[in-house]
This record gives structure tokens, C-alpha cells and sequence, in this order.
């Protein structure tokens, strides 16, 4: 576009307008809406910041869209659009990949510690006044699997290395000399792969080729004593088979901060299940999330009206940023 | 002593021995006792090995130690042995230094990434099956104080530094450009420095100096948003001025591996506080601790029969062993 006229932007949130919008709003028509009103805002907009990067209302409104140019999303994941007519479109898509990476690790690796202490039935003794000791595991020497070698795994795959832990990762292309894993196993022979680890970590980005990947086979491989950690997306999961591994003790626990349905319903037996631990879709959520998004997406919108080439765009065949991309 | 004659050593152990002593009992004439025994087991008895590191029996069975020359303890600490009477004594004194150092470290990484990512929150809200979304803190860049030089607070310095935290310890003498701490701040001014850190761990041997060096002074000094670590002794620690300091939130919470008294009354506030941690004096337990705490005495025992200088030898006037000792 050129760098005269004022482009006109339309922003999908909530009733929080995303913060440190000001220098946008100096130099673009900005239309905030939620959800009723994105086919209206998408009219004559040049480009589209999801902000409320749960919504799923962008398809329903997309055929508004006469003259949209570039959608950027304010999560890592960009499976809520990619629907086929945005796949089709030549709209540019860009994520916020990077910002939640360390946080991301921190949770990953705090949720293992919490495993390894036995933090969860600690903190039940505590609450019935109960003294009893109980051994616990190192978690130095263990081995981790993460699955999905993309920033975000590539982030836990440097940190519990740094305590002491032996990973190796999954994905598309098995490899060797990794300088972040080591090893990379084929996702495609992941069950082959999974008796090796006493933990596995999910955090794939969630595509055709990944949904369910995580199945009752899946578990059925991994170790009587392994745990699963799930950072990734609900849908990577097979839930009833998730349930029923836990139940048969065919794993021995699961660390779960997000779910094939959000918020996760009262109804649904993983709230009760013993060595579950739940988290609200949180892991990555640290304390000024919301401004380091905004800054990812100014800074890409800078580059935008500069007529230079944006960072994290997502190859929409793959279904996200491909790395060294 | 002489390799050709047989020793005899006590243990002093609750119902249940210690595993791996049969190499021991091929050499020696081994008196397994309890604390009623224990002044008969002692009775010409070349050496003690205190295998029931929490028994305080040993003072009163003292006298009747007539020709004891070694006292080996199965922990960490040894304050339940550092009476008068054996401290003016010729018996050396040994303890089990190495055994819980990453073990405890781990630990210490858990509790403060708990508080970080909010788990006992977590867990709480999993109980109500209630789904709230809140914004978590990260470890990166925080800042940690280690109180206690020693090898637990070095292994703790070095895991913490390793996941990005900036750590500085507090002991005897103040110093810089020490290869875990870097920064090690005089504990008798431990005070002035409180203010700095958003994390303090306790880790110093229990001593006159350290006895209730966490005081209402203490507490006052540290960040209104601190959370404190007690992995060392619940007697480093006014229990009240802690109670107190945590309903006055004037700290943020606080996580407590060890008590003053032990096991923790089920009466004692400690239990029922928000933001309290409890666990049951188990941080440095992992699995197969038991069997490296005979390894260790194994390992001196081996060299006092050769007649070798023994490993972890306590200096009776400073309540622990040396560093580089």
C-alpha cells in the first residue's frame, strides 16, 4: 500500500480494546468490534488484528472482506482461521509467535516438578492437617519427548535441558544434530518412538496431519509411568481415550492447559481425576501478555506501512510459521 | 584402629534397618538398636552410625559411650547431635553431605515455579471444576536470595541460575565473584539486603548464629510481593513472626519443607494459611535416598577401617562441615 493514504483497520475484541493502540490510531482508521459487528468493520478494511484470538467468528464474517489485504492473530496458533477461504484468499496471515515461548517452558517445566514432588496430593494432605512423607523422583536424568519442534518447543527443549533432563523432540522430518533437541523422531512414527520417555509433551501446532494425534495407540505405547503434558490444543488429543488411559493407569498422570472444548465443561471427568492437573488455558499468560502482543502486532504493522516484508507469516499450506521462516 | 580386629558399631534405627549393610556386618560386629538401646549398644562400641537422623536420643545415651571414637549421622544437618558433650569430646563427627543437594535444589525450583504459575490455585479452582483464566508470573529475570552457602545451597544456586533467575547468596563472609553465587552477602547484615529479592531460601545450618535469624525484622524487610523458602531448619524461622508476616501479607507466601516442631501440630495456622506450601520434611527424599545414605557411610566406613581420613568431616565449633573440607 502506499504510505500516504490512511489505511483502515479493523480489530476483533471483546469489550477490551487491546492496550498501547494510540500510535496505530494516529495513522489508521481503527474500527474496534466484536463479534456481531466484524462483517461490518471487515468492509473497505485493509487489514484484520484479531485481538480476541479464541473467537471463531471470522469464517461466519469473511465474505465481507472486499478488500483485506493481511490478517494478523494475536496467539501462536492459527487454527481458528484457517478455514479454506482464507487459505484460498492471497490475504497475508501472521501470528504472535515468540511471545509466549519462555512462559510457555516455564509452565511446561513447573508442571513436571509437580509430578516429580507430588505437589498435588501435598497440597491434599495439607488441607486435611495430614503429616506424611512420601519419596520423591529426580527429575535430572529423565527423558522428555516434546512433540512439535516449533519456537515454543523449542523454548522447553532449552530449558529442561538446562536442569538436567534428556529430550529429543518430534516432527515432520526425523533428524539428527538438532541443536535444540538433539534427536528429532517422524511425528509420523511418533508410537514407535514413545515407550523411550517418562514424559511426553504435546505442543504441536494443530493441523490435518496432528488432530488426535495423541490416541488410544498413543498412549497404549507410551510407559506405565509416563506423564503427558498438553500445551499444544485440546484437538491433538483424543479425550475419551485420554480419560480411559488414565483411568487403566495405562499412564500415570496428565498436566492439561487446554482442551478440545474451552472453558471445559463441568461435566467432564478429567475435573475429578486423580494425578490430572488442569490448568484454563493460561500457560503462556504472564504478566503483560497482552501488551507484548500488541507490540508484535505494531511492530508488524509498521513494517506493513513501510512496504516491507512482515515477520511471522504463516505458510497457509502448512498451517503455521515455518521455522527460519 | 587396627584392620585385624573386628569393630563394633551401633546403629541407631527406628523398626526398620538400613538396606546394604551386609558388607558392613562381614566386617564388623553390628548392634542395630533403638533409642531404649541405645546406651546399651553404645557400651564399647568403636563407632555410631545414626541412621534415625530425627532421633534426639543420642545426648542421653551418651554416657555410656566409653570408648566411641566416630559418629556418623544419615543427614544433612547435624544439629540433633551438636550437645555439649560431644562437641568436647575426641569423636569425630561425619556427616551426609551430597546426598540431598539436587534433590532439595529440584525441590526449591518446584515451590517457586508453583507460586509463579499459581498451581495451589489451580488446584483449588480444579476441586470447584471452576474455569478462571489469570495471568501468571515468569522466573526469568527474578531475583533469588540463598541463605546458606553450603553444598544444598549451591546446587540450588546453580539450578536456579541455569533456568535464567538471578541468584546471590548470604553467608558468614561477605565476598564477590563466587563461582555459584557470585555475589555472597554477609548474613549478619542479611536484613539490608532482604529488600532486593523476590525469592528467599533458607538452607543455612541450624547454629546459634542462624537460630531464628527469620524474625518479625526479617520478614519486615523483605518485598511486600516476596515468597520464602524453608528447606534448611524450622528453627532458622520464628514460626509466630512468619504467621504473622503472611496473615499481614506482608509477604506473598511462603513454602515450608521443615518446622520448628515436627510433625507439624494439626492446631499449628501454618496449615490452613493461603499461600502456604507445607510438605512433610521430604525436599531431598528422592527414590533410592535411603540406599544413598548407607553408600555414603559405606564409603567412610571403608576408610576409617583402612585408617584413611574419612569424607564430610563436621567442624564441632561451626555445626558443619568446611567448605573445601
Amino acid at each position: 500500500m502506499s504510505g500516504t493514504e490512511s489505511p483502515v483497520l479493523a480489530v476483533l475484541c471483546g469489550d477490551k480494546h487491546p492496550p498501547d493502540m494510540e500510535p496505530i490510531e494516529q495513522v489508521a482508521a481503527v474500527r474496534y468490534t466484536d463479534a456481531d459487528g466484524l462483517a461490518d468493520a471487515l468492509r473497505d478494511a485493509d487489514a484484520l488484528f484479531v485481538y480476541d484470538f479464541l473467537s471463531t467468528a471470522v469464517p461466519g464474517a469473511w465474505h465481507a472482506a472486499n478488500r483485506l489485504r493481511w490478517l494478523h492473530i494475536a496467539s501462536a496458533g492459527v487454527d481458528p482461521v484457517m478455514f479454506p477461504a482464507l487459505r484460498e484468499s492471497d490475504v497475508v496471515l501472521t501470528n504472535s509467535r515468540g511471545v509466549f515461548d519462555n512462559s510457555i517452558a516455564e509452565y511446561v517445566l513447573g508442571q513436571i516438578l509437580a509430578f516429580a514432588k507430588d505437589f498435588a496430593r501435598s497440597i491434599k494432605l495439607q488441607r486435611e492437617r495430614t503429616w506424611r512423607h512420601r519419596e520423591s523422583e529426580r527429575i535430572e536424568g529423565r527423558s522428555v519427548l516434546v512433540v512439535g519442534t516449533g519456537p515454543i518447543g523449542r523454548s522447553i527443549a532449552r530449558l529442561l535441558r538446562a536442569v538436567g533432563m534428556h529430550v529429543a523432540g518430534a516432527g515432520r522430518t526425523a533428524r539428527d544434530g538438532d541443536p535444540d533437541f538433539g534427536t528429532v523422531h517422524a511425528s509420523a512414527r511418533l508410537n514407535e518412538h514413545l515407550p523411550e520417555f517418562d514424559y511426553v509433551v504435546a505442543v504441536a501446532p494443530l493441523t490435518e496431519q496432528t488432530k488426535g494425534m495423541f490416541d488410544a495407540a498413543a498412549f497404549a505405547a507410551m510407559k506405565p509411568g509416563a506423564r503427558f503434558v498438553n500445551v499444544g490444543r485440546g484437538e491433538l488429543v483424543v479425550t475419551g481415550d485420554l480419560v480411559e488411559a488414565l483411568r487403566a493407569e495405562r499412564i500415570a498422570g496428565a498436566a492439561l492447559d487446554v482442551f478440545d472444548t474451552e472453558p471445559l465443561p463441568p461435566d467432564n471427568p478429567l475435573w475429578t481425576m486423580e494425578n490430572v492437573h488442569i490448568s484454563p488455558h493460561m500457560s503462556g499468560d504472564f504478566v503483560g501478555w497482552r501488551n507484548a502482543l500488541v507490540e508484535v502486532f505494531a511492530d508488524n504493522f509498521r513494517r506493513w506501512r513501510a512496504g516491507q516484508p512482515l515477520v511471522n507469516v504463516v505458510d497457509k499450506g502448512l498451517g503455521y510459521v515455518p521455522s527460519g521462516g
